[in-house]
């Protein structure tokens, strides 16, 4: 028996004070265990909002997610292991080509990920609209997999942290998501669990994204990069601007569609340069010298892709099509667009179907927006700037109201948005 | 259906903005129709306690808990009608002399009283040590007893405020107990449903009360004056120090029979002052012109003492005796005292069974305290501090460890206290 509550627990924390490692453990076992109730737990986490956790505290808090459940091992394959973390973008589909990309480079690639919640899709729902395809794999499936074709993307399951399941989804109704500990510690301790050598975190900075300033973006960088060294995960941090889309395509089978397209040597530039971008920081991650550039034109990642999907049931062949119902959104006046606002469009795709509410909501596979306009170009009255797809009219009308106002076009020439993308290795 | 979700309500004080009207009314009505989630509403607790409430916050906060229940009116009985709230102390009896003392005064005392938690006993817990005597009164019987005795001394029960109750519950399972606008709202919501033309707030400020500093003191006096004053009650705070216990008598009947010496015009000199210091200020604030002093001495004060046990069912002619086991605690050197600890003689009478650490538990009548060393009194070596009683040696041996060090004593004279007691009219 401790010599302490869950109430001295709270009381430490939200007075400012630095918790024990014993009180860490203590809380996270208790809560665990439905010892310590949600409503206590809710309590900390806010006090937590307010005070923060040290980096001692944040190192323990995390060992101890990660002490919650099993801890896999991939050192021992044959491949170097690497993944990548994105905290989400609008539009961001990454993930599909990444991780056969860097495997066509020689690497092993781990994705296990989660689903998505609000107007950020998740890289499952995605591949989940290509049929017979599965995310849910063994331990045993994993390894396999990552051996002969070298990647896999598939559900993170229970096993992984499994704290942290329940803190997320306290979290996400307690208003105690924005704290930057306890993002790093969910994510990181996820990573770490999942065995990865090395990991790139593609933190995405600006309104389409969970963090909307640079210095917030900074901050949690740092942190996570820090903790991944800490655990002997060689981890990288890059600040990526998200205030417009990411490429054009934005909905499950949509961005499967464009990924294919960036895969085969084509899709949109902005597409194919971030991840060509984040597959050269992984190979030299983990010391492979590769042109990933290379290995998108001479369709050795495409092979990967096909074997990936075909590997846990998908039908690489499968031709996918948007939503039945088809609207376009066209320019009112002529002009140069100036903008298109992301979390505007993200939350279009959202509200058409895309995307979930609810962690029990399912979603549409077909159902999502084509961004037809981009920064910079001229548009003519009435020319589309936007194809939307529904399976029905209510989320056609939905879509339609939630993307009003999301571009902006003005006479003069666009001058370019600034961002200065940076690279933090702690 | 509100534009706003408790996730908008726990993040706009979290983030520091006012809450509006509507999202007061909605959260308090929909976490007492349990829609809104105990974690929830602990969150949003934690983020009051870090942010605050604004006074207009602060008084629609109590306006809605005010309006989660029944509200009594006391206007139209043939006595102006004056209430005492106590924050608790060590060995604070008064409410048992001073119900019966004003109301011998003219006039009526509608003293509604919750239980005892922790280290301060609970009015009701005390009186219950008289074999027959009742809690539990109904509206009727409350206005009955207030125009034919002019005291009562009840159970606020369920029908006042109800939803504080809950929140009180909640915030002691969260550590949120600590803040002036929950603390505020908590005290007057109930006292200002009672219906109490007026009221005196004896706020205890010291290591044996609740709030141990002057500033934190005299910030919730001031804020809960405003609170009455607001809500047509004349409401008047005295800071009162608890640095030592009350009287000589910690325990449930030992402090009725030490109640029942005041009123019959003897027992200790510090607790007579205080409770003619509060029926004067009592009497004031309903213009009565009176001498609590001459109550005690003539025998009037303790006549409506018995008349209000007697009405409640409790027999006024009943022996109390202390409990069964009983030991002395000595002195170890002799000396002049310096000091007894409030607090660890209040933690040692709860130990001994006085009091309970949870709302479940019950009380034993007859343990706790006498407090037989007072500040600047010599005593010889092996000269008995403390008799302590309870009712198995289980509990004496928890109160003879609790009560250990409570005394200081020094070969030099004691220099006495300085406490400025202070009158808070807003």
């Amino acid at each position: 028996m401790s010599d302490f509550s869950a109430l001295d627990v709270i009381a430490t924390k939200r007075d400012g004070h630095e918790l024990t490692d014993e009180m860490i453990a203590w809380m996270l076992a208790e809560y665990n265990a439905n010892e310590v109730a949600e409503e206590q737990m809710a309590a900390l986490l806010m006090a937590i909002f307010f005070r923060g956790l040290s980096d001692h505290e944040l190192r323990t808090w995390t060992d101890c997610m990660i002490a919650s459940g099993e801890r896999l091992n991939l050192r021992d394959l044959s491949r170097p292991s690497v993944d990548k973390h994105s905290t989400g973008g609008v539009g961001d589909k990454i993930s599909l080509i990444l991780a056969p990309l860097v495997a066509a480079c020689g690497a092993a690639v781990p994705q296990l990920s989660g689903r998505g919640l609000g107007h950020t899709g998740g890289t499952l729902d995605k591949l989940e609209s290509i049929p017979g395809w599965r995310a849910q794999l063994s331990v045993a499936e994993i390894r396999e997999q990552l051996e002969t074709v070298g990647a896999v993307i598939c559900a993170a399951g229970v096993s992984l942290a499994p704290v942290d399941r329940r803190l997320y989804a306290l979290r996400d109704v307690t208003s105690t998501v924005e704290s930057i500990p306890l993002i790093s510690s969910s994510i990181m301790s996820k990573k770490i669990a999942e065995g990865t050598e090395a990991l790139v975190l593609d933190v995405k900075v600006g309104r389409g994204a969970f963090i909307k300033d640079r210095e917030t973006a900074t901050a949690l960088a740092h942190t996570m990069v820090r903790l991944g060294i800490e655990h002997d995960v060689k981890t990288v941090a890059r600040l990526t601007p998200m205030d417009v889309p990411l490429g054009q395509a934005v909905g499950n089978a949509l961005e499967v569609i464009e990924s294919v397209e960036v895969l085969r040597g084509g899709g949109p530039g902005d597409v194919r340069d971030l991840t060509v971008d984040l597959a050269t920081i992984m190979c030299e991650l983990v010391g492979i010298t590769a042109d990933p550039s290379a290995h998108l034109d001479d369709g050795s990642a495409y092979a990967v892709y096909r074997e990936m999907i075909a590997a846990q049931g998908g039908d690489p062949d499968a031709v996918l099509r948007p939503a039945s119902l088809r609207e376009e959104v066209v320019a009112e006046r002529s002009g140069v667009i100036h903008d298109v606002d992301a979390l505007k469009v993200g939350v279009a795709a959202w509200r058409l179907g895309a995307g979930r509410a609810r962690k029990e909501d399912s979603v549409s596979a077909g159902a999502g927006v084509i961004c037809l306009a981009r920064e910079g170009e001229f548009v003519s009255a009435g020319q589309a700037l936007f194809e939307i797809y529904a399976d029905d009219d209510t989320h056609l009308a939905a879509g339609r109201h939630a993307i009003e106002g999301s571009v902006v076009i003005e006479d003069d020439a666009f001058a370019g948005r600034d961002f200065d993308v940076a690279l933090i290795r702690e």
